[in-house]
């Protein structure tokens, strides 16, 4: 799994947005310490939450599973452009046969649990996506079969607010192990200076 | 694939939702020809939008593909709650082996294409996570060698705006096939007095 | 001020809907105590939020200011069909004269704060209006000079989650009178079986 | 009226977030010709629209009246951060009465429309509003007698997408006159390289 940032908003113009409200722009220090601390009072203390919303990240996802994306897209708040099956199964339609202990060679594809038993038979399922493809049989069909440790990637914006509620729940005990991997990476590509905004529950 | 109309909201409340802006009540024939072609010519004609967002439905969706679902989920302005797999594979557990040609109890299971040799690969997975289950790994680990035909159902409420949204995109001949099904079985499920506030696109 | 519910949806069906995650349809009691235990636990406990958007309402408020409008349209998880000042400025132009002391006829088109001295002024301001139509001005041109008392009404849909939240941060004694006020009215106009999934602060 | 760009995301990025569909990341020219038609292409013609949403846009809005914010915010998907009437009416406390010809002075707190009666009669509930809150009358109440036409100012971020939304809907001949001209003004704050991807009717 690999998280990248690719753009950001700025906490300056977060800042400026909410002094909209008070006509306080006299007071910024454009992004310093005084503006960081007056977003986490009105945005978190004060519970005017929308504030928030003028901070945008955009960040780009590799190598998480199918079975995470379903709860990834569960998060309506936020933008989706994914890797299309439809579109781009024929990068394995190439490959040499895999016999299931191609651990290595694998996981180009797909996402492996810590334990090899799953992983064997995601292997399996791999190779016989890999023949159905290679009989000819249209990735709309093919894609039926696909294991949903299939890796998938995806660009993926989202603001401030809807980003803490995604941690918060995500980060959580409770939650699918490999969204729980998910979460910490996306905080470690927070800008430094914005993670103070955002929690995250500690993995056990 | 089976979709059942739980609840829907009412076009003479709609209807009313719309007077509101004008005033004219009186004018109202509670939900008859009048109000119904009021709704068409202020939120479809005159792209008040907002006022088709009165109506809302909420259908239950069964024998869909989580290949399926990860369109579907893309929906945002809807609320979806899914038949969790970290939850429900136990029903799994229990069954006796599948082999390859066992269409018709797999069927309980998963959704065929018209291909049986995508059909035989779902098959093959899903004995092989039969296996996982019943050597006693976790679900949440288990799941990862699940196949995308496997089946998933849904309770789903839309608004009527983000409704039109979804049939128009997705009866497209450009879609999947199986979301073109869906988003047919959707259209039929649609009371009948309220069809006339949609299109679909005839699946050629 | 007055609130009237104009429709609902179902407990029954919002528990149905959590059902479908565990399919533990078989304990439903059909919208009764379980079900409603149920709707607590999963969405306000677990915060599984997502599931309280299966319940919509749908209210229809009358005679608040145009002042409280422009709070209440920041609530975005919503949807607003609003008495267009555009078209139905008519009415007030038919009226007799009104001297600043008319409390009783001004109180048909202005919310009166309890500041008799505010008041006048909304008065005044409504008489000049009806001056401004009289003499043939649009009401595109005449409706900035209304008064921000000027009374307003509109139907409006919102979904369980985004009520809690209306409901939370409108009751609090920081927001402004008024929609502090409505919070309550809304409350109040909340089916009494639904009423144990919000709170509200007491005005004091 | 004045409409400032504070801050925008980047065509690349768009671009880039689109090629992650179909992998053909090597075919970007970085924000170039290519990418823009691309954008064009898959947002607009294939109706892909959601790859819009990750060009956000963060504009300050200068000058315009609450009559026009009661439209603005309409637009549900958009996040406003709006000067305060509650908290900056102090302002006008301080200042020399206004007689009902001070057009030049007033301008600084009211919109006026291009009729003088009108304005006049904004003018002089300025001078009600003053003198009511030179009388020691709290903000929250002394607000309702303030007129359509004061002047407003916000911070307004807004996607790509939901901005076509507005430019379309806003810049139509039956849309009030000013926010027409607003829909202008955004339109111009518009970073020139981004403008292939809106169109704004013409006022007439």
């Amino acid at each position: 799994m690999r998280v990248t940032l690719l753009q950001h908003s700025s906490l300056a113009v977060c800042a400026s947005a909410i002094r909209t409200c008070w006509q306080s722009f006299d007071k910024s220090d454009n992004g310093g310490e005084k503006d960081k601390e007056l977003i986490d009072r009105v945005g978190n203390k004060f519970k005017h939450a929308s504030t928030l919303e003028h901070l945008t990240y955009t960040f780009y996802i590799e190598g998480i599973s199918r079975a995470l994306l379903q709860e990834l897209a569960r998060h309506r708040m936020a933008s989706l452009s994914v890797k299309s099956t439809r579109y781009t199964l024929k990068e394995l339609k190439k490959e040499l046969p895999f016999n299931e202990d191609d651990f290595k060679r694998a996981s180009k594809y797909l996402v492996f649990t810590d334990d090899s038993r799953v992983d064997r038979m995601s292997i399996k399922a791999l190779e016989n996506l890999r023949l159905v493809l290679n009989e000819g049989i249209s990735n709309d069909k093919a894609k039926y079969c696909l294991p949903e440790s299939y890796k998938s990637e995806l660009t993926w914006s989202i603001n401030a607010r809807s980003l803490q509620n995604f941690l918060t729940l995500r980060s959580d005990k409770s939650a699918l192990w490999e969204i729980r991997n998910l979460s910490h990476a996306v905080y470690s590509a927070i800008p430094d200076d914005h993670k103070y905004l955002f929690t995250i529950n500690e993995v056990i």
